[in-house]
């Protein structure tokens, strides 16, 4: 009743909306964990600016906070923050104290505990509605609560709280959304079942931050500039960062369970990267367009490594946790609290441009940028001293969206004098003006175009006001929420047993933290760390590489890791002293899914790999079309040829597909491959011959009991696998022991046992193919990880 | 005889050589031009230098001025530049006016005119030697005269001053060694027709310059530090620069005919650019290693085009010249005094790796360097004011080799201290120690290492110095003078009616000589110049490009350049149009030399077009195999492929080559294509097809009146080709008609007759089959270039 009476009187009042506006429909919101830190700092904040925006809209509102606590004392507890909200400074303090009374009165707690609490809500706001004569526009369930409490509150808004037909529901919803890629899965798959895609909106508060939410419009509005220096041949590197100066204290029993990489860097970090690299959608502030590009620019990012990533611990952190969450003295940490990543992405646009993402806490200062540097194309031939400093090409060039704090201590966008002066939407944004002495990136600020917000505004604010516009845009869809955390898990699972850099906070951290890019690859700078976290605990690195013998022959055994770059630089190393002697290197390598590791490790660590003289040959090759997914010829090219420069004629797949039909005897294939191997291949040894091993024994195509391969003198032969496809073609054991080189690469537990069995039995091709190979006057080298070794 | 008393005299002086050094043997030293302003300025303070410095190694002495002069006034000319020698400030006072007084003393006058003048200058050697019971060791003949003069010279020593067998003739040249390839090749002959290589030493004075010299040594004795960082992975760019305050006035009868390029470019800076690219030889002071090592990294070059310069004229130099040479009030000088070149090295080292090379007379500042700098690939987390100077790796990293003038003043070698302490020769170079404020490079003095000569030596005391030693690698050899005419000569012949943008001189040039790099070319900073030379002149680009029709269809005529460039961005538009609608584009090429340009442009200035989408067929073959260089699949592969990244799969040559033999019939060749054109080009209609026109009318491998492929629906055909190899495989005219698109490129002045046919007769295949081209549904465009088209 008291509702019924403050709506009259909204509605009655002269600056307020008329009755025609009115009929826009009434709007409830209903804040869940009205009573908590969240909402306290923020979200209480946002709605009453919402309410002061839209006051005239048209719409009427009602806000219902909701929390467990019973009703008085939950009524108390919430018309506590309410009183304290402010006025913002651009609003006249009379109507902001008359709109301020007014939300109050439009303000009421709920318990919401039981499914009946629920029924009661709807009921309430229906019966309201009812009396007052309003349409319902729609309702907006904004959850500020743990994430274990999602499941059953959207059950029961599902089962009774829904709106009737005809009005909208949207419901908040505030990270953590999982934890990985699975976890992140079954919570979606869990709300899929209660709402439907466009009624949840996803919160991540960077895409309120102005700064952030202006790189689309930015790159929009200045397409005319940027087209032709946004990509990889004007950008030297992007760098997306978010210090912080306060530690996790207080916070260690959520931070424990996430550490960095999942509470910024996945989330937020990953969503301006997005911003910066995905291609500008015709229309950038229509949701499904602006999707659709994210989700290809995630596509194109290069797979994440172990060593994409360099972490860090601050000192103090493991006696917080242990304090905090009662651990044992001796409890270890692996949470990182800085991480920073290189990030690649292979499209077109951006291929070897360098996307550094870097965040921490207990740093030297709190900060949060994303920054573009241009590479420097330009000669000066007037000297430094007598340059034009605001024009000269010889200055960096750059772009910043400064998000806040810092130096400048307020959200900013920054380009550099001598790129151009960009389209600023000139209600929003405002050109700063002014001396000032500060220093932003290595230049003077007077070397920029600085732009402000003309209203600073806080980001919940902006994405309040965004649910209630719908702007989907500013929300994170399942599929880009998924699309993230397919990105992140593999890094996150690979690094989980890292060590960390241990660093001691704040201005201590000097140099400690700073990293550098080698090969695709980051490292920290000072190579010897102070101290190692985890450093007592038996890591792969403390394993030294083994190099002994196995069946009369040299091994090498290694974490896979390992293994597979040593394997590399061998090969490298052979390569070059190959063509050195010769001027050719003739490098025959099997397919299989081993080798791919070894593939791509070539094509992204070792540049100086004399491609051009190499020929490559195929070990054996499946009997499908070479453009099948299936090839091994298919997948070298993907992995290894494609990236690398290789010339044409020096390309040797085996020709399974002859007169459009698969290897079929009378088109002769083994008879060519043997030919052209005879008239390129100097007595038809090959340099290096790469074999795998099969769990039953096999090499190349050369399966146990073999009708062909095995014995005599035939080079290239067909034959028959047991498993599909079943069809193959490979070398003949004769013709692979003729090869100066081979090495064979076993990986992984499945192979612990034929590797067993190996070391203890003789030559006995016909049961155990690989057992075969005896180069007769050439070297073998065994190459087998420590987990095919040791099972 | 007054010679012979002084070596007496000289042998028994206690500090000076005993008997038994003195048996080492006499050397003859004949500065041919002795009174020139080389000879006063530097030379016989390098003869002086070398005695003082070679006075006790066992040699003994004597010294020649010559020249056209008669003997008497030649004498009082030369023995007045003799009394003005210096003494050295390391040198004592007493001991250096001692040898000062033996230096006069063993100098003498000669006037070499005639071929008597020879012989009897070839007398007196002998007669001194044998009544001083001197064994000779050899003859320095130093050529300080115009190069016209070399002929003569040459032969005259050649023929009658030749030592005797067991001594040796060292000639010594000064440049201009030649105007262009040409030229220089027709003076090496020449001077090869007199000398064996071994016996001439061609001066470039810049490898006399310490820092110069010091490249290759600071190379080896850093390779430690340099092995992971001299490359194309570390090294962002290379300038190498000599910028000079004065102009041309009083030198302009030289300068007007060779202007900066020949003058300091193609030498100086050249030789510079060699010691920094060349693979270190094991051995960096034995000559002919580094020869080897020069002559392969000369053939890394990638070829220079009109766009890989800018040029610049200096005002007041017209009217230097019209006055200094007579000229007419409006006489136009094309000679560039200014010049901004960009290299590239398609080694695997330097790929892509930007090296500038710029000089220019008239300039704000005179100063010498060969500067490396490196990429940053650092990220430091501690914020910028908090870095420690010295060591972050956040600041630039760069060597300079500074070679004089400029603020320093001074030859040095700068190293980063963020980079490495580099190892120098103590007895050579020490390092700098003090306080300065200035800045170099864009940081204080003191971020850098910095070493300076122990004593600083003249480039000519030098490189006389290397000449007593046979140190031939201080000089260049014909090989490498060839190899650097070779370099440069295409650029200087496209350039010679280039405008030139005119500059004020000194420090009003402000930003007019700035320049950038774009997509491999350069140009200068500010778009709009002032003013041009040559402006009224008429130009290439002062044409329009002509948008007509030719054959009832649309015609492209413009100069070949800018024919190419629109060519190559038109096929670029329809194949990202095509991409855009089905995904793929087919494009067929044909061969032949006019494409080249065409393969060429597309690779080095097309990087964003869709090659992982293309298809690219053939539209005829000569029947050899792929890998011959006449084969048209391998110019395709050449200029192209291998510098692009079409997927294997997507590249189609013409199977011209099956069973190891060529186009022969029974091997299904024109069949086999055929069959992989249906299957994956729909309904076998290219998308684009790219065909030229011989002087006869052909196309494609269609001659005039072939039985195959004019007529009929075959679709892949063999033919004859009047010239060699006679044998072709060929699209069809049917086919070729099929297209969508086919564009006709026709160049060069030689298809002016057949041009001017074509716009006259019909349709009539069989006699000119390039008029059989009409796609039945598709578009076909003309490309012609002027000379073509206006003859």
């Amino acid at each position: 009743k008291m509702l019924m009476r403050v709506l009259c009187t909204v509605l009655f009042m002269g600056a307020l909306p008329s009755l025609a506006e009115v009929s826009q429909g009434h709007i409830s919101v209903i804040l869940l964990g009205a009573t908590g830190d969240l909402a306290k700092k923020y979200l209480w904040q946002g709605l009453f600016q919402l309410y002061m925006d839209q006051v005239s809209s048209g719409h009427s509102f009602t806000f219902h906070g909701a929390a467990l606590t019973a009703l008085e004392p939950g009524q108390r507890l919430m018309f506590d923050v309410l009183k304290n909200l402010a006025c913002p400074p651009d609003e006249s303090p009379d109507r902001c104290a008359v709109l301020k009374d007014q939300f109050l009165k439009l303000s009421q707690y709920h318990q919401l505990k039981t499914a009946e609490n629920y029924t009661v809500l709807n009921r309430e706001i229906q019966t309201l509605l009812r009396q007052e004569g309003l349409k319902e526009a729609g309702r907006i369930f904004y959850f500020s609560v743990p994430p274990f409490a999602y499941t059953e509150i959207a059950r029961h808004i599902n089962s009774s709280c829904r709106p009737p037909p005809g009005a909208w529901l949207r419901v908040v919803l505030e990270k953590p959304f999982g934890h990985d890629l699975e976890s992140a899965q079954q919570l979606a798959a869990e709300l899929t079942s209660f709402f439907k895609e466009e009624e949840m909106y996803r919160v991540d508060h960077y895409l309120g931050k102005q700064a952030v939410a202006h790189i689309l419009p930015f790159r929009h509005q200045n397409r005319q500039f940027l087209d032709p220096i946004w990509n990889r041949h004007h950008v030297e590197r992007v760098e997306i960062v978010l210090k912080e100066t306060v530690d996790a204290k207080g916070r260690t029993s959520f931070y424990e369970q996430y550490g960095v990489i999942r509470d910024v860097l996945q989330n937020h970090l990953t969503e301006a990267l997005m911003f910066l690299t995905m291609e500008l959608p015709a229309n950038v502030s229509r949701a499904e367009e602006v999707l659709q590009s994210k989700l290809q620019a995630f596509q194109s990012l290069r797979g994440l490594e172990k060593n994409s990533a360099v972490l860090g611990q601050y000192q103090a952190y493991a006696s917080q946790v242990q304090e905090e969450l009662q651990k044992a003295r001796d409890y270890i940490s692996t949470t990182p609290t800085f991480a920073g990543v290189l990030i690649h992405s292979d499209s077109l646009r951006w291929e070897g441009v360098p996307f550094l993402l870097a965040s921490g806490k207990a740093l030297d200062e709190r900060v949060g940028y994303v920054r573009v540097l241009f590479k420097n194309r330009a000669y000066c031939t007037q000297s430094e001293t007598l340059r034009d400093a605001e024009h000269s090409q010889c200055k960096p060039k750059q772009i910043i969206f400064y998000i806040g704090h810092g130096a400048l201590n307020t959200p900013a966008v920054l380009v550099s004098r001598n790129l151009f002066k960009p389209v600023m939407p000139e209600g929003s944004w405002r050109e700063a003006v002014g001396q000032s002495n500060l220093r932003i990136f290595g230049q003077p600020l007077s070397d920029y175009y600085v732009y402000n917000p003309v209203k600073e505004r806080d980001a919940y604010s902006v994405l309040i006001s965004n649910i209630y516009h719908a702007r989907k845009d500013f929300f994170i869809t399942t599929e880009n929420l998924l699309a993230s955390w397919g990105f992140w898990t593999p890094l996150l699972d690979s690094i989980s047993q890292q060590p960390l850099r241990l660093y001691p906070g704040g201005v201590e951290n000097q140099h400690l933290l700073d990293f550098e890019m080698v090969s695709g690859e980051v490292a920290f700078t000072l190579a010897e760390p102070v101290e190692l976290l985890n450093s007592n605990r038996l890591m792969p690195n403390d394993y030294k590489m083994i190099q002994a013998k196995f069946r009369q022959n040299p091994l090498v055994s290694a974490w896979s890791e390992e293994l597979i770059s040593q394997l590399a630089s061998d090969i490298e190393k052979t390569a070059h002293k190959t063509v050195a002697e010769s001027g050719q290197f003739h490098l025959a390598l099997s397919g299989g899914s081993s080798p791919v590791v070894l593939f791509q490790r070539l094509a992204r660590h070792h540049y100086a790999f004399p491609w051009k003289h190499t020929h490559i040959w195929l070990v054996d090759e499946r009997c499908v079309p070479l453009t099948d997914t299936e090839s091994n010829f298919f997948s070298l090219h993907s992995h290894l040829l494609q990236n690398v420069r290789v010339p044409y004629f020096n390309v040797h797949p085996m020709p399974v597909h002859l007169n459009q039909r698969l290897c079929v005897e009378e088109d002769r294939g083994t008879e060519l491959y043997a030919k052209e191997i005879m008239a390129l291949v100097a007595n038809a040894r090959f340099d290096l011959v790469l074999l795998g091993m099969g769990t039953d024994g096999h090499t190349a195509s050369l399966f146990p009991h073999s009708e062909n391969g095995l014995e005599g003198d035939q080079t290239v032969v067909l034959t028959e696998s047991p498993v599909k496809p079943h069809q193959r073609m490979s070398l003949s054991l004769s013709l692979i022991n003729k090869a100066r080189q081979v090495f064979v690469l076993v990986l992984g537990k499945g192979k612990h046992n034929i590797t067993t069995l190996l070391s203890r039995v003789g030559h006995q091709p016909r049961k155990w193919p690989i057992s075969g190979v005896s180069p007769s006057s050439g070297q073998l080298v065994w190459y087998v990880d420590y987990e095919a070794m040791l099972g």
